[in-house]
């Protein structure tokens, strides 16, 4: 069977130290020859104002169909290469944004075109179908190919969905199943409680909770926007769940320097979280099901945990019977240095679930055995697409053979080193360099000032975005190299000049 | 602008008289050459039982990665063609339930197979976008090109989303935010009121509901599943929302022999919901914003509503200033002899909201500007997927071309005409033949019979599947003809007959 033969992505991975003085070892110096790489421009081409005329006529045009207000340019996907986006009216920006973190390996990587131009996989997106009922004849080979090459331990089942949020909304779903089964301890329900079900009423519609974090993203249908508390627009006027919310640690930089600080931040937050947990379950009467976080608060503000901080939060799930799910949409896929982020937290065993999206191009999570469900609980029409699952197969064989991990740890140590020195630099206008791998982030005097600075950049060539109120996010694809980091870091430094 | 050009479907289809009597007229008899139907077997060729040897170990392998109970059979899809489906075994099978009511144009459509075939189209399926802030280039034509061969009458914008449960989940939000925008008066909200919704509380996280139907079905996150009643099965062990739940009317048939007790089904159903608006406008104080209904419940059993039914409903929702969203994922684009369902219904004006999925190829709505939200309010990475776009627009041209709305109205009749037939032959095993176009059902006299009809049926070489407790759901193509619709009539005789 070839999934036996298809080795973990973290094996093949060498554990090399990286160097922050700017000299990168072997691996990353071969990046000059990185596949993917062949048709980028030296640098970024700019010959109108971000967005330019073109992207100006399209906007209003679709501003008639559509909500436009969300649009930074119309992008020239033909055109567009490596790290490059292009857009209608002729400019190529160093994309260090990658549509919202979500596509691993560029733009037109030869090795993703080749999937797409071999006529034998062509029936596979001519055909979209149902994949719970009908399924492909070679699905099998191709999850088990992925759970091989990128589950975490543990969790050797998956469940595709379309998107982040579906993957959310089906995990919450296969931590209630499981809790309220548990609860049930066996006993039938009738088929009185049944019909009753059906009507949103009764055991069979318990009233159980997922605790969230102040801060957290967890997407934008309504249960996965009843555990989102990063942004007030993305809530606005929509009725919600009334579960419990937690204190996540905000921590001050750099960590060394603060080493007390924030390790009260860790104990008050867990303190917190514990009595939270508590009140929900014997007071307010609807259980802590499960445990819902995000390594990094990606889109709240990069605000991370510790490791620390992350293993008591484990502990404390385990004692409370609440599960703990990781929600790796944004962080996963190499983005940090490791496959998965919370690999950084040594914990002592996998998380009870995880979820995935963005870089994986497919949404869905990976869970263990106890969470299979009969059938038709966790089901939908198209349960994902498969053409993204072959995509995904051949981004995978990519990071392998391409040791993108390793060179994305390198990369963000020489990012993160340059971001630190710039914060020295410019004290009154940036602050709190931090990140893991690429996945970095810098904070702003003021949101005023982060703002302009994205503006700034981004008529210089960079196309870049914001997390949180007044963070910096930056999420380049896993062909980003020492060459690229150098364009941004010049051009950062001169538009912070520029203030 | 090609935009401009681009004909409505409805203008196209000749609105001629249906042949019931088995003659159909010119534009059927063309359905010999139909494009679509070249390489189709004369007949099912069953080779094995279903699942045969080849399905049942891929099943017993795929479960160890998944649940596999829902598996009908591993499928071929190089080998499925028009309107049959291949199995991993060598069977194939004429195929009407073509992946839950979802693939418009059978398998391995030419025309379609030519989008995948070109590469101009390849960057647009290597390179995912992400759709809200760095839409490609040719979106507002395609978009523009959409709305203008398929909107609903005013409902001149489009949102695509990923599926039919994101689709429903952020029209819920729309309706959400357009009621409470409106109840608000213009009033702004303080800062404080702000911070308070991030964290689930407050004026701006609103106590509001969307009332749903007994038996209705509209997906399975948490707020899709909070309208859902159609099995206990779906909704089993996940809190849930407690919006209010209105009776849905239930048929005798023929309807032309119970015209008297139909009409009283709508006239309790639409007191019931009146009250149920009421009570929780004024006592729960939980005001319904929105009512959610699907033109035939496709999931729930197949029971229709009659035109009346539908233009009361419209009236009281503009009454009480609930907003009216028809769900037509399952019996959009063309299934029942109209391009939407609700064209039967004869409407004073449009729905508010429309949301489609399934034969779209991608999930969304079509909605009004009145709905149009600030930015990132209704908002995601992936806002669905260009690659589908392109397939539907094809999809359009076809339908367009090959006037295949005109068709399945025709062949729906004869199907109708037959399975009227066949319940009045063996009136102990099944009754209650009803449908619009080909989306067509009839229930069995249990629900032991009727899912012994499908296996026996499918052993027979007919893919069918169940809706509800005891009907028997037919969701062919668009590509099924006469001759289709005798291969499975005789067949069904014959299975019936085996009782």
């Amino acid at each position: 069977m070839f999934s036996k033969n298809f080795p973990k992505l973290t094996q093949l991975i060498p554990r090399q130290g990286a160097s922050l003085n700017g000299k990168l070892s072997t691996t990353s110096a071969q990046a000059a020859q990185l596949k993917g790489l062949e048709n980028e421009p030296n640098e970024p081409i700019i010959k109108t104002n971000i967005p330019g005329p073109k992207s100006k006529e399209l906007i209003s045009e679709i501003g008639n169909i559509q909500q436009a207000g969300t649009v930074v340019f119309f992008t020239d996907y033909e055109k567009s290469t490596g790290n490059y986006i292009a857009d209608a009216d002729g400019n190529h920006l160093l994309d260090i944004y990658m549509q919202i973190a979500s596509l691993p390996l560029g733009y037109n990587h030869p090795d993703i075109q080749k999937v797409i131009a071999n006529p034998k996989n062509h029936n596979i997106f001519v055909n979209r179908p149902a994949l719970g009922t009908n399924p492909p004849m070679y699905l099998f080979e191709k999850l088990s190919n992925i759970i091989n090459s990128v589950a975490p331990k543990g969790l050797n089942m998956i469940q595709t969905m379309a998107c982040g949020s579906c993957a959310n909304e089906n995990a919450y779903k296969a931590i209630f199943i499981r809790y309220n089964t548990l609860m049930r301890g066996g006993k039938e329900l009738t088929q009185e409680d049944l019909n009753e079900c059906v009507m949103n009423k009764g055991p069979g519609c318990p009233d159980l909770s997922i605790l969230s974090f102040k801060g957290g993203f967890h997407g934008r249908t309504l249960g996965a926007l009843a555990t989102t508390h990063s942004k007030a627009i993305h809530k606005l006027d929509v009725p919600t769940l009334d579960w419990p919310i937690a204190p996540f640690p905000r921590y001050k930089y750099p960590l060394e320097e603060n080493t007390e600080y924030n390790k009260k931040q860790d104990e008050e937050c867990l303190k917190e979280i514990e009595q939270i947990i508590d009140h929900f379950n014997t007071v307010v009467k609807k259980p802590v099901a499960g445990i819902v976080v995000e390594p990094i608060q990606s889109e709240g503000g990069d605000h991370h945990g510790s490791p620390y901080f992350f293993q008591q939060l484990q502990k404390l799930g385990k004692k409370h019977n609440s599960m703990l799910l990781i929600d790796e949409v944004q962080t996963g896929l190499g983005a940090t240095g490791k496959l998965w982020a919370h690999e950084h937290f040594n914990l002592p065993e996998s998380p009870d679930l995880m979820t995935f999206a963005k870089k994986m191009q497919i949404g869905g999570y990976f869970y263990s055995d106890k969470f299979k469900t009969q059938p038709y609980r966790i089901f939908n029409t198209w349960l994902g697409d498969p053409a993204r699952i072959l995509f995904l197969e051949e981004t995978l064989n990519v990071i392998k053979r391409d040791n993108l991990i390793q060179l994305n740890k390198e990369v963000g140590d020489y990012l993160l080193a340059n971001l630190r020195n710039l914060c020295k630099t410019y004290p009154g206008l940036i602050a709190n360099a931090r990140g893991l791998g690429t996945f970095c982030a810098f904070d702003g005097a003021t949101a005023k000032i982060r703002d302009d600075l994205i503006l700034k950049l981004k008529n210089m060539g960079i196309q870049c975005g914001a997390s949180g109120d007044v963070a910096f996010r930056i999420r380049p694809s896993l062909i980003f190299t020492k060459n690229h980091t150098d364009i941004f870091v010049d051009r950062l430094d001169k538009a912070l000049k520029s203030f």
